[in-house]
């Protein structure tokens, strides 16, 4: 068994919740990069490929990595802000959809198939009952979040929970032998809530963090950028008594990062959080979507520093911010296919290539075993 | 069955060999683009997925395509220019990983493996006995080509042979009912042709064209250079009887491209041009690997235009000059991962990504069907 005793990190969060997340023991990385060096192939010719046979082999601690029983958990909620108009898409197609992924006819459905995964649909907070839905499981926690511009989405027990659901549902991958998890959402309007925390968590400008979303025009964009605008001035001045909200902006939110995820977030995207720290602690691969699974990845890092050694991401997406908060994060996506579908596709879409990482680590021969002369 | 008696081109190289490259029939691009856009997704959020379904549904002439029998064959020879010095690899590496290969152990195996690829393997010119594996095709047409330092790599009948051999494979997958191949090769040496090639069919300065191959150091680089520009000089000179090479440079190419070709190429390159040919003939899907096999298409294209029409671009290696030729082909891979193994392994990568256009095309539920509310 692996001895995680070492670089133990316990990031507790709430009086009820509380993760240890670990950095990835170290003390193979030297056998990893040698039978790496040692395949029948020119040194380092597989790229990306052998970064991500690295991550995994230090992962899971093992020179032999499994990719068993893939699942996506699909996370589902709508959002208060979206009453302001700042999506394209109305309201009523985040519950729409999970019912058409209950019938198989989603982006979700066919690249779950494709691939081997198991997909779970939870609601964590759609408006709209979806309890005649046996395939969706109830995890209600409200009727969608309150709105953003003038006070808090959600209050401290909401947030608690929609983090329990997470971990909840990573604790049943666990224990049905998952070694990787896929993570989505659908939830109109979720890039707004994304773009906030990428700004205020990173300390960018707000511009800088907010696109077109599904699909919104130029003059709706700029709707969508005074909308958040509005709802942080009034978060830092009213709910913060601070009166230079731009100069605070770093300090508060490094100081108190679930402050701001808690007031702008989700419910899927808190479950997302959940789900990622649970994972870590378990040593489980997290395979990261676009804009806002890297923003929910973003929030978990600042709860959880260590929490992003655990990750993978898939795919760079089109929205406007998520090749800087890429940046910011220090990580270089296998994908870019110009995707902005959200339900995880994209990092879906790259499971087949950290699939072909995984095999090149138990199928490929090497120098020895194949009497190739060894060429540098 | 389709009409194919428009646009009909026929591109005829050789007394013996001809072959008939139409442009794929346009008259079902709208009802192509209606039922991509009326998929249940914000419209062009599938990014380049849309492009590959596009074009699959083009060559196949049908809003429901296939991936039925996909076979990879992998073409091997030696270069005489290898002698030369211009390859970090040794020139047994060729026929071991050939052998290699028939055990399993390669890369391209665990690819072919993963993604349901049939391999074939080809022996078209490699410096080596390989007629006791009966898993290696035996189409030798020499023990490797000629130095094209100083003479014709090889002359019009094995340049002929050697288009014959991709052609047969071809109409063999065909038989077998493949509606989609892979190209791959295996030839210590084969950037060197290809750097030629690249300068003089597309008009390039060599300097742009040549790169580290397999792993060449700085100095190594140089003198690949130079043998190669020494090579040209040659060439323009004293074959050709010019006395300004790089004026000429693209008059004599596209004046003459097969003469290019044939002095400069290796057979299993001749073999992979042969190839892509009769599959464009035959509606066949090509999927094109790194830079050895993009000079093929390059050298294909010029032989007969439409070809390209036919081809899926996999993956953008790191090899010099690779970017530049894409973009003078106008495309754009699916991947860039970094990889520099050849055998094929970057397009085989692409595949799940291919494959995930198609069943978009034919798994994806409708706006209509799934009641939900289009948006746009």
């Amino acid at each position: 068994m692996r001895n995680t005793s070492k670089n133990k990190v316990t990031c507790k969060k709430q009086d009820n919740m509380e993760f240890k997340v670990n950095k990835p023991d170290n003390d193979i990385y030297e056998s990893i990069t040698q039978k790496i060096d040692n395949l029948n192939k020119p040194k380092g010719s597989m790229g990306i490929l052998e970064d991500i046979a690295t991550r995994i082999c230090l992962i899971q601690h093992t020179l032999s990595p499994t990719l068993n029983k893939p699942c996506h958990l699909l996370f589902a909620a709508d959002h208060g802000i979206q009453f302001e108009g700042v999506s394209a898409s109305p309201r009523e197609v985040t519950w729409q959809q999970m019912v058409n992924f209950t019938n198989g006819g989603g982006g979700v459905n066919m690249l779950c198939r494709q691939h081997g995964f198991e997909l779970k649909l939870i609601d964590v907070g759609v408006d709209h009952d979806l309890s005649d839905y046996p395939d969706i499981l109830n995890k209600k926690i409200a009727m969608g979040t309150k709105n953003f511009l003038t006070q808090s989405a959600m209050d401290e027990e909401q947030y608690e929970k929609a983090l329990a659901v997470g971990a909840e549902m990573v604790e049943e991958c666990a224990m049905e032998g998952s070694d990787i998890i896929c993570l989505g959402e659908m939830g109109i309007g979720n890039t707004s809530p994304s773009s906030v925390w990428m700004s205020l968590l990173c300390n960018f400008p707000l511009a800088l963090c907010v696109g077109a979303g599904s699909g919104l025009s130029e003059d709706g964009v700029r709707h969508k950028y005074e909308v958040l605008s509005t709802a942080i001035y009034h978060f830092m001045t009213k709910e913060n008594k601070m009166y230079r909200p731009y100069n605070m902006y770093q300090s508060l939110a490094s100081a108190q990062p679930e402050n701001v995820i808690r007031y702008f977030g989700g419910f899927e995207m808190i479950a997302s959080i959940g789900a990622m720290l649970k994972a870590a602690e378990l040593n489980i691969i997290i395979l990261i979507d676009g804009f806002i699974m890297t923003a929910c990845a973003l929030a978990a890092k600042c709860l959880c520093p260590n929490v992003v050694d655990y990750m993978i991401f898939g795919h760079q997406g089109d929205e406007l911010g998520h090749a800087h908060l890429l940046e910011y994060l220090d990580v270089k996506p296998i994908l870019n296919l110009g995707l902005r579908l959200g339900e995880g596709t994209g990092a879906l879409c790259a499971f087949p290539i950290v699939d072909t990482a995984v095999r090149m680590m138990n199928e490929m021969g090497n120098f020895q075993d194949n009497n190739i002369t060894k060429y540098f």
